[in-house]
């Protein structure tokens, strides 16, 4: 960062070889990843699972809050806490990722939240479905999309915004699609959305705004800044991009045996070595999960759990045993969905979304 | 971090201008630091804390797990959860800050966990003290050092180890020394230490021992890594260097107003601005806070909320008003103990620990 840059401009793609810098690491220490050893829990603890705020996390005072449902609506609403509360209440294990999991191993490396692999969590999340509250509210014919405004302010290349998405109506309408309170059994942290988020299950981070304070009604597409400029899949400045949707499959290995506190170097003892984790799509269901052991030229399936028809939305455990031998080498897990596999090369885009490059572990076997 | 880096070294010192490496970045992308405006809360909420971990979060089995009270005792003891929870129990608030803190600012960086200044935060952490405990077991006469040992196990700078730290029996025998399984009224959450962690009011987060499974009574001092290598005050490597100890005085503020994304730059209308934040010393009581709108060149007294005598190591809430003109500035607070205040030009050393230089917010007021 130059230190006279005051607001972001464009999205910049760092040099080649350039090292973080100074605004993407006021990013990292801000929002936080869960360590990837946290893959051993179904379902993530507390404080492990990633944040990602754009601006500050707002202090929300639940008391006098209220979440207003308007726009294209016979009957606009004022929700308190408990007024929403009293409504039907669903509990939901679904998985969350980041659109820019995976944007810091980029070459080149777009400038932004600098996430290597650790954007993601599995929480359950309760809540109340948005569709009935829709209906009560009285649908205009006309509706299309639904716009999300959370409470968080600030500026993002130039605008200045509280932070807001769009979703077709059709999506929004999804029986899954919840209001949300309480995150693993206690109430919504402040990090997570307090008193109030959106959940679309199966769709990345961006799309979960969290401190809502109004569901909008559009009779026209949503166009604001986080549909219409931010999370595209572009490769050009100049083109409009596609917009960033479902969760695209993943496969992530608990780095096996102990690390380097620096360098992160994984070693492991040689012998039979255990190597689990968790695998997801928020697309379509996930078919298979191989393993490489030998830097990607050889790859086995891991033997990947049931399907949990109570929550399609969750990550599913997956395992394999390697005989590891003394030496280093490179370990990798790639998920296949019914729609397709992880790439083992990577298919750069120029904001760092959707990247489901695959994992590389590089591990030193002890004799 | 070059890639042929298997393991790490002595620690190196970055080249001036030289961006965070890689393997900075996997530090900051699993530690996670309090995002500032958190500094609202008088108690972190579960998540927000800082977290800093050497090596891996270690899945500890409580049902199976014992702590070991050996050495120089004439009764070692072997104590489940359950059986510690039957001891007398206290709460105690106290702030936690990693020694590290700052270490990115400093020029030149120390290569490591690159904090900027959000590795605090303050908890209810409840557990039972360590002294009786230790007298149960019968302390030898010849007593001088008590070993902390964790269940988290890795390689740094070439040492394997389980990570340890050494306290003066003194130090160990202070009526404030917990043994803790509880934070904020809930479970220790993994990364925080469950189910046992030691607390040791006053002192940087080195000697916080997470994950314990075993207290060791020493008759020679002890010299185990954590104390003899990491977690020195030196500036030449071949120096032996002080020990980190007890934190030194820090005034944070919240930033105010709203944030650029990516530049964090803070923005605030003209008019009076309420600043607010935190002080602490874990050294010595706070006796002042000063805050200057002005990037230094003069100083204002804050109001200083009143020391709580029910909790002395609990962080200290300040407040100033700012009549912002339109323009651009920079906000500094200092905070002052009874043995001195936060210095205004930095104070190198070569592991970047215990850096208490000032923080600056740059902000741009609006007109």
């Amino acid at each position: 960062m130059t230190t006279t840059e005051i607001t972001s401009g464009r999205a910049r793609i760092a040099e080649p070889g350039e090292g973080i810098g100074l605004d993407e690491l006021q990013l990292a220490t801000r929002n936080h990843g869960m360590p990837l050893e946290a893959l051993r829990y179904d379902v993530t603890p507390p404080g492990l699972h990633y944040v990602l705020t754009h601006y500050d996390i707002p202090a929300v005072d639940t008391s006098t809050w209220r979440l207003l449902v308007g726009g294209a609506v016979d009957r606009p609403l004022r929700l308190s806490l408990e007024e929403l509360q009293r409504r039907p209440a669903v509990t939901a294990r679904v998985l969350l990722e980041c659109a820019g999991n995976g944007r810091a191993r980029y070459q080149p490396r777009p400038v932004s939240q600098p996430w290597l692999l650790e954007a993601v969590g599995t929480a359950e999340w309760t809540g109340t479905p948005l569709a009935p509250l829709l209906e009560d509210a009285g649908l205009s014919p006309e509706a299309v999309d639904v716009a999300f405004t959370g409470a968080d302010h600030g500026l993002e290349r130039g605008v200045e915004q509280d932070y807001a998405r769009g979703l077709s109506l059709a999506e929004a309408l999804r029986p899954d699609v919840l209001l949300v309170w309480a995150m693993n059994g206690a109430p919504l942290p402040p990090q997570h959305g307090a008193p109030l988020r959106l959940l679309v299950p199966g769709w990345y981070g961006m799309a979960q705004v969290k401190w809502l304070t109004r569901v909008d009604v559009l009779t026209e597409p949503f166009t604001g800044f986080q549909n219409a400029t931010a999370y595209r899949l572009k490769v050009d400045a100049h083109e409009d991009g596609e917009p960033v949707t479902r969760i695209r499959p993943r496969a992530l290995l608990a780095p096996p045996g102990w690390p380097d506190f620096m360098t992160r170097e994984r070693f492991v003892r040689a012998g039979t070595v255990p190597l689990t984790g968790r695998a997801w799509s928020g697309r379509a269901p996930v078919t298979r999960v191989e393993v490489s052991t030998d830097g990607g030229a050889t790859w086995g399936d891991a033997r990947l759990a049931p399907a949990d028809p109570a929550h399609p939305y969750a990550w599913r455990a997956w395992s394999h045993d390697w005989t590891a031998r003394p030496g280093r080498t490179e370990l990798l897990a790639r998920a296949t969905d019914e729609r397709g596999s992880q790439p083992v090369e990577q298919e750069w885009n120029r904001q760092g979304m959707a990247n489901n490059l695959v994992q590389r572990v590089p591990v030193t076997v002890l004799g």
